[in-house]
């Protein structure tokens, strides 16, 4: 089969793979439909991050099962299934919290399973699910091909952005900031939206962004950034500060802009994964009684609460892919992203 | 009247002062009835925090209204009354959302009120009010001595045990890790137990103190710390964590002990004052996804819904005061806290 290697820094390759096989009576092997790559894949991809040696990658995938091991039962060959983006043993103290994510057996693509057995990255022709009993979600047929793009996007940045919405205590009297207008963000504003927030603060500079986001929910956008951009927020709020900031970017100067926006008693709901930041400064948060919460969400809990909206056309998360490519131009998909010329990029194999 | 003045490390000292007045239409000027020393006093006592120059020290009291500006109406010379640790002026946007410690206006005892008017300790025998129309509590009277304690925890200690485990979500699913066996800790233990929660696992080593949490409702106690701390609560809990851990000690080690106790998806209610630390660790939050929320308690929000509770003798947090002197001997209120001889020291002025 052929699946997409990262080598290193801004070295995407896609290259022929063996094919992935049933290795323990849990897994599942999976054809995939539709992949894509993440903002999260670009701090390596951009250096930030140590790419360490060759890997596959890739973690969000809908495809169709071929193959099962004795022990699953949930799906079968033939099944249209959604993949979370990290796999979860559904029967740990974590999972049955719901929080998949932090499960005690978590794994994830282009890494080890907890057998020590290597997993295929997500984008590939196809990839051996690990735990698949507990983790892959099917969803029932026959399935619109104009819903792929929406479904795709419950494998991570639809339910990351719900994460964050959740995390933050989005309701319907919260007033909600959004900081970062990357896919994850632009979810976050439609997860808040999803949730009955009256008002909803998009912070973002890029036209494209700004009518997708609008196109969501927003009901404000905020181009500036830093004290400016608090002013800003200010001024929509009638000098007030937000009951809420949805944090979808990961670094210090974004969680700065996230706690700068919310009022005393507030809350943040935070989904940027870390890198190089964000720092929490304890002695605001104390003050201001801010809350933090989030981190990687649990998609495999997310995931068939999402899925009727989706599938009934309520909501259209698939907008987020402005740009459509075959699988074997994978590295166009990564430059387009880190040039910021595409939101995000779906990979049809 | 007498008032008690830090002069430095360990230089406590009462001396005469000039008795307040009003200074502004929305003062009160309260005779106190029972005033008391908090941990936090302790960080200036014992030099880890900068004592600054002499100044008049105490933020905790209950009294009696003696003299009130034209603009109060909600209490009037005689009123017994409770006032929080901080003043808030009930009307900014935090205030309304509740978190009257996130005041706009916020003001402290001992330092300056919103005009640059200097206000007195609560360790004296008088004192002046500012915001006292949003600030003090009138209790309805006649108040029976043997209430006072209890009705003198609710202006910090008690209300800040509560914040803890309103912030960390305590209810009658939750399990709770209390870390801290001081008077707040304590109240920690007491309000989780309010709140329903099944299970409290108390952390402490000293005998008085675990008699006391286990009066309060804990269902166990842990005297180890750190990795054998938490092993203890995983034995204890079946080889699972905690799914809430309340901090209220203030470092970065008792903070490092709540976050190792609590599971996936759980929540850390933090009221220690972080002095020197804690830090938090973003990337164990994230990978975690342990929500944390705390801060300075919102006293004044939490007093009318826990005095019903200590009028009618449900809760009895008056019983961390183990050591009642008069004010003049403050000095040896403050020492017997630095030593540990006393959970906590009330004043009679």
């Amino acid at each position: 089969m052929r699946g997409v290697i990262q080598y290193g820094v801004r070295d995407i390759r896609v290259e022929d793979r063996p094919d992935p096989r049933i290795l323990t009576p849990g897994d599942a092997v999976v054809r995939v439909v539709a992949a894509c790559v993440c903002g999260s894949d670009l701090w390596g991809y951009r250096g930030l991050r140590d790419p360490g040696p060759p890997h596959p990658i890739g973690h969000e995938l809908i495809g169709i099962v071929e193959q099962v091991g004795d022990a699953v039962t949930v799906v079968k060959p033939g099944d249209f299934v959604i993949s979370p983006f990290s796999f979860s043993d559904g029967s740990c103290q974590a999972c049955r919290h719901g929080m998949t994510s932090a499960c005690d057996h978590v794994a994830y693509f282009g890494s080890n399973d907890p057998d020590g057995l290597p997993v295929d990255g997500a984008q590939g022709e196809r990839t051996r699910i690990p735990m698949a009993e507990s983790t892959l979600v099917p969803v029932p047929g026959p399935i619109d091909d104009a819903l792929i793009p929406g479904l795709l996007t419950l494998s991570d940045v639809m339910s990351t952005g719900h994460h964050a919405a959740v995390s933050g205590g989005v309701g319907p009297d919260t007033t909600v900031v959004v900081v970062g207008d990357g896919a994850v963000g632009l979810c976050a504003v439609l997860a808040a939206a999803r949730l009955g927030a009256p008002r909803i603060i998009a912070m973002s500079r890029h036209a494209d962004r700004q009518q997708l986001a609008l196109a969501f929910g927003a009901t404000d956008i905020v181009e500036e950034r830093g004290d400016e951009g608090v002013a800003a927020v200010k001024a929509l709020l009638g000098g007030e500060l937000a009951d809420v900031a949805l944090e979808a970017v990961g670094t210090a100067e974004s969680m700065r802009q996230a706690l700068g926006s919310v009022r005393g008693g507030g809350r943040i709901g935070y989904v940027g994964v870390p890198a190089g930041g964000p720092k929490l400064p304890v002695g605001y948060l104390f003050d201001r009684n801010i809350t933090v919460g989030g981190g990687m969400a649990p998609a495999r809990t997310y995931i068939p609460e999402l899925l009727p909206d989706v599938l009934a056309g309520r909501i259209d998360p698939g907008r987020v892919f402005d740009l459509q490519i075959p699988l074997e131009e994978a590295a166009e998909g990564y430059a387009a992203m880190d040039e910021r010329r595409a939101i995000k990029a779906l990979l049809w194999p």
